[in-house]
């Protein structure tokens, strides 16, 4: 009998069909017109998209597409894990631990040597060790900062009531992977400062 | 005076906060458990993993790292030009021109050298002349059969009375740009009409 779905093409249907949950995910962010919350889907697009045309702020030597690469996994184990709130305790406690759980579930859905690659991008993201980890998690954090500098009301920092030194920590990882961009990243945190959309108190909490 | 970010990173951020828009143009192809429609942002995210995922069933030589570079791309000119229903006749006949209008200003966003290479980006997905845009136009395709099949109630075809052969007709592309997954394509087409959702009758119209 002819058998046009092979058992290999059929694991990686189901995981392709499983993507598609990535897009019911949602993040804290919201898209700039404040219209809805972003997902977690078409967020890992803009990122990807961002690598390219912001490739050159990248420290010399980095892997522009291995870095697109990551930005692609590195969300998809929400699927599972659901978006953790950066500042919510309690959800980050057993973070890692979810997230490991959805990394097995997920890419064991792949054929063995293709789960595996996509495990080991998703570690690496995770790790944050090497150029191009720190260049994607650099983007993941210049990206939210762009759509809340761009909402023009402070978007999710001022709903939260975010003080501007839990902005600072968030984003000093734009400084590590990308430091180009951190003169741009620190403007716009001044001028949500002056404007009021992020809290001089430290007693202010929560981070979108 | 401290210039925080140059002449040449606002034009970047400028495109980079357009690209949020893609978020907003919705296709006719729904999540899979129907909820809502697809978007064009995270439609394009979907389609780079796959490439990700599928790329064992590219024709040999395909460049897959460029493949998804065109994926990622593919799409943004729908932020002017929206999404055109592939069987809209009247929208058909425009449809190169506005799309062309809106590559010219948004890539033209960009730094002049940035955006020469988004737009040869997009002209080679449009051309489809190369193994890795007639791949990636062929995941294109894919991605909206997996949608409807794994729909279980025949999708957008069921939705909108597609026939068998505008299916066939529209899915031609898979088996082009990877005729590796074609088998896989037509068995999923088959099951849909054996279902009832696409109908047999030549005079059915449109394709979602």
């Amino acid at each position: 009998m002819h058998q046009a779905v092979s058992d290999r093409l059929a694991r990686q249907l189901q995981f392709v069909r499983e993507l598609d949950k990535l897009k019911g995910v949602q993040r804290r962010t919201s898209l700039i017109d404040r219209s809805r919350r972003e997902n977690s889907a078409e967020h890992s697009w803009h990122l990807a998209t961002m690598a390219l045309a912001l490739g050159e702020y990248a420290p010399p030597g980095t892997d522009l597409t291995h870095a697109i690469e990551l930005l692609l996994v590195h969300d998809v184990v929400e699927i599972d894990a659901d978006d953790t709130f950066a500042f919510d305790v309690a959800g980050n406690v057993d973070k890692a631990a979810r997230e490991t759980a959805a990394a097995d579930r997920l890419f064991g859905l792949l054929p063995e040597d293709i789960g595996r690659r996509f495990r080991a991008l998703w570690d690496e993201f995770e790790a944050g060790e090497t150029r191009e980890a720190r260049f994607a998690n650099a983007l993941d954090r210049f990206q939210a900062l762009v759509q809340n500098d761009a909402a023009g009301d402070g978007g999710t920092w001022y709903a939260h009531g975010v003080t501007r030194d839990a902005v600072l920590q968030r984003m000093a990882p734009i400084e590590i992977g990308a430091p180009d961009l951190w003169p741009a990243a620190l403007d716009a945190i001044a001028r949500a400062a002056r404007a009021g959309h992020v809290r001089e108190d430290p007693r202010g909490a929560g981070f979108p």
